[in-house]
Formats: C-alpha cells, structure tokens, sequence
C-alpha cells in the first residue's frame, strides 16, 4: 500500500517519475493519492471559497463538487492512463466504486467540517478487494469516500492508506508505504536532512510532547502507528524519490 | 447495455430517477452516460473555450482536462453514490480503467480533432468485463478512452455502448438500449409524438436520404444498426423515463 502526497502530484515532472517507479514495483500493489494544490486553483476560478473553522477546512456542498471533479477525475485518471503506459494495469477508484470504502459523514459538534467522512472498517467489502487484486488490477484511489446515501465524501489520504492496508492483513503480508517531500520524519523540522531512521512509539509520543513534530505530521504518525499495531508488516515514511529504497527499508522513516 | 444522453443529466431530478429506475433492473447490467453541458459552463467559469471546425468542436489540452474532470469525476462518480444508495454495486471507469476500452487517437486528415479516440475492438480485454460483471459489479462508464501512451481521450457514448454491447455478445445475451429526450426516432422532427415503432435499415436509409432526420441522431443510429448486425439481440432507442418499457419493448423506436 504506497500513499502519494498532494505536493509531489503539483509537480507533474515528479508525479510522472513517481508513476514510473510505482509501476515497476515487482508486487501486489495499491496506490492512494492525496489532492494537492491544483483543487484549489481550480477552486479559485470557479468562484469556489474555502471555509476554515480552526484552521481546518469545511467542505461544503460546492467544494465536495470541486474535490470530487479534481480528485476523482483529473488526478485520478491522468494517473491511471499514465500507469497504462507503464504496463501497470491500474484501475482509478473511490470509495464509492464498488462501495470499496464504506464511510460515515463525520458528526457535528462543535464545528461542522462538512462532508467529509471517516471509513468505517468493519464494513470493507475484503472478497471483492481480493478479487480485485487478484485479477492482477492495480487500484489507484482517490481520497474520497461515500456514506451509502448517494453522497460523496472528502477523506484523508493517509487514512485511506493505513484504513485499506490494515484490513488486508489477514488476506496478504501487507506493507504501508507513506510518500512525500520530504526525507522521513525530521527531528528538527528546518533541517531536512535530520530524518529519524527508526522511530519508536516510545520517542514519537517524546517528540509530539515537546512540541517538536510539525502539525501536518501528527495525523499521518497516528495513521502509521495504528498500522503497525494492527499487524501491517512494514510501516516506512519518506521521499517520494525513492520509493523502492523505501519498500526496501534502505531510506525514510522506520515506523 | 443502457445508455443515457446528456440532456437528462443536465436535469438532476430526471438523472436521480433514471438511476433509481436503472438500479431496479433485474438483469446483468452496464451504464454508459454521455457529457451534459454541466462541462461547458465549467469551462467557460475556467477560461476554457472550445473550438469549432465544421461544426464539430476540437478537443484541446485544456478541454480533455475538463471533461476527465467532469465526465470522469463530477458526473461519473456523483451517479456511482446515487446507485449505490439505491442498492445497485456501481463501479465508475473511464476506458482507462483496467485497460477495458483501447483506443486510438483519431488520426489527423483535413481536421485536427485534437484528443478524441476512436475504441479498438479488437484490444477489448473480454475477461477482464466478464470477470467484473460475474462479481456483480455494475460497471458505469464515462465517455472518456485512453491511447495506451498516456493519454485520455474524448470518445462518443453512443459508440462506447455499442463498441462493448457487440463485445460482450459472445459471453452475453445483450440488449443495448439508448435513452434520451424522446420518444424514439422522429419520423417528424417537429412533432414529439410522431416516433417510428419500428425501424427497419431500409426506412432508415430512405429517411436519412431524404434528410428527414436530425443531424445529431444519426450517430446513434450508425451505431444502433451495427450493433444489431453484429448480434446484439435487442436494440431500442426511448425516453429516458420509460427504461423498463424500453427493455420489454413496449416503447421507443426498436431496431
């Protein structure tokens, strides 16, 4: 299971050559891709304006729109036919398709973020993903979801990836592979060559206390570390160059 | 086999109902939906404007942007939760997807048609659609194709759900069914309700030379009668709100 982030899709040069490399990956494989900056572009043209409420982004009613025309269709599709190309037999998904990953609109609390949703696991249709799988098709996602009621959902990326890859470890020896920008997760966030090699959960906790892992970061360590809780064999973060380094556990972040 | 036009999804309540109508079949089924002008008023907010020779609008980088976008994302993935509301395993794929549609650009003569593709039937990957239909996977296909070198192509939905329809006739008993607006084909173009029960190709032909029928039908027609020549046991062509009735025959135009 290799997750690609939204910085590496706004380079094209970057996303092509990640492409490559992913379609050289000699094993089962599942690629789930952020969003990137294009949807706010985009955004901006349409008249579309974003809503944060602490920072964090609503989506409403003409954002899902935009997410699911930009996610679901351009980036997705552009992947899928350049995967082709590279003899990688992909096949572009939501988690609609198939109601591959079933998911339930978050509760409003105190803030209503909108439509985004948080799979619900035990749901996962596992038959068909084997199937899928293997019939020797490469599902490529895009970080979007359903809730069963004809209403498509925003949904994280990187709990996409852990989400899907933890449920099929009881099916194949499943790795996680987090891609990004950046070396692996850096013990002084202004030095990108800092990049902790093997992290514990020990140090990890040690580090977020101290205030001294960036705030985009937490949600994906959390993601990585409920993934090797839950039997996922391999759990690495790091450049999106280097991605068969990575699987090797030769560069990037040991989770 | 049904197909549904973009004047009925360009209506959200005749597209919702058509759906729910589409969901009840109680046979093996595929959807191919055509485009709507939803991606024309997008992409006149973006900038994006189209280009005309002899009527027939070019396909340029920007455009085959925004309609992977809007037919691939938008349209394709907003009717993949509505079906998956009303019960029906809907799978959104472009030809892209799993390789299921080749095609080739259309070669440059007189005009540049820009990225449009013409399906290669030959290259169809039967057991890959046999496989996805056995699982009971309902496949909803986007007008959109692939080069196989990276490139997604604009390919006309009449054509797509004849091109597979005739595929498939080896493995299924398959009836492909267009729905649009009318009523069926218009012996009188003026008059809604002046629509051919049957249509035989020697009507057909008489029709076309004495230029009695819509230039836009002629297309579907092209391809209705192929698909009839090539096995595909039942054609018709009919509103879109009467799908039952078009299935049993006791409405529209039957080939």
């Amino acid at each position: 299971m290799i997750k690609i982030g939204g910085n590496v899709i706004d380079n094209d040069d970057a996303f092509k050559s990640f492409l490559a490399d992913f379609a050289a990956i000699p094993y089962k494989k599942i690629l789930v891709h952020g969003g990137g900056k294009i949807a706010t572009e985009i955004g901006k043209k349409l008249g579309v304006t974003s809503t944060y409420v602490d920072g964090r982004r609503v989506t409403d009613a003409e954002t899902i729109d935009l997410v699911t025309m930009v996610y679901g269709g351009l980036i997705n599709k552009k992947a899928v036919a350049l995967l082709q190309s590279f003899g990688c037999n992909a096949i572009g998904l939501t988690g609609a398709d198939g109601n591959l990953l079933p998911a339930e609109k978050r509760p409003v609390s105190d803030v209503d973020f909108g439509w985004v949703g948080d799979p619900v696991t035990e749901r996962i249709p596992l038959s068909m993903w084997t199937n899928l799988i293997n019939e020797g098709l490469i599902p490529v996602m895009a970080p979007l979801t359903h809730d069963g009621f004809g209403n498509i959902l925003n949904t994280n990326a990187d709990t996409i990836a852990a989400t899907i890859a933890k449920a099929l470890v009881t099916e194949f020896d499943t790795s996680l592979i987090y891609c990004f920008e950046k070396k692996g997760i850096l013990e002084d966030v202004e030095n990108d060559n800092s990049y902790i090699r093997e992290l514990s959960e020990a140090t990890y906790l040690k580090l977020k206390n101290e205030n001294r892992l960036f705030a985009g970061i937490l949600p994906k360590l959390k993601n990585a570390f409920e993934a090797k809780a839950a039997a996922v064999s391999n759990v690495v973060i790091g450049h999106s160059s280097a991605l068969q380094l990575l699987i090797n556990k030769e560069a990037g972040t040991i989770i």
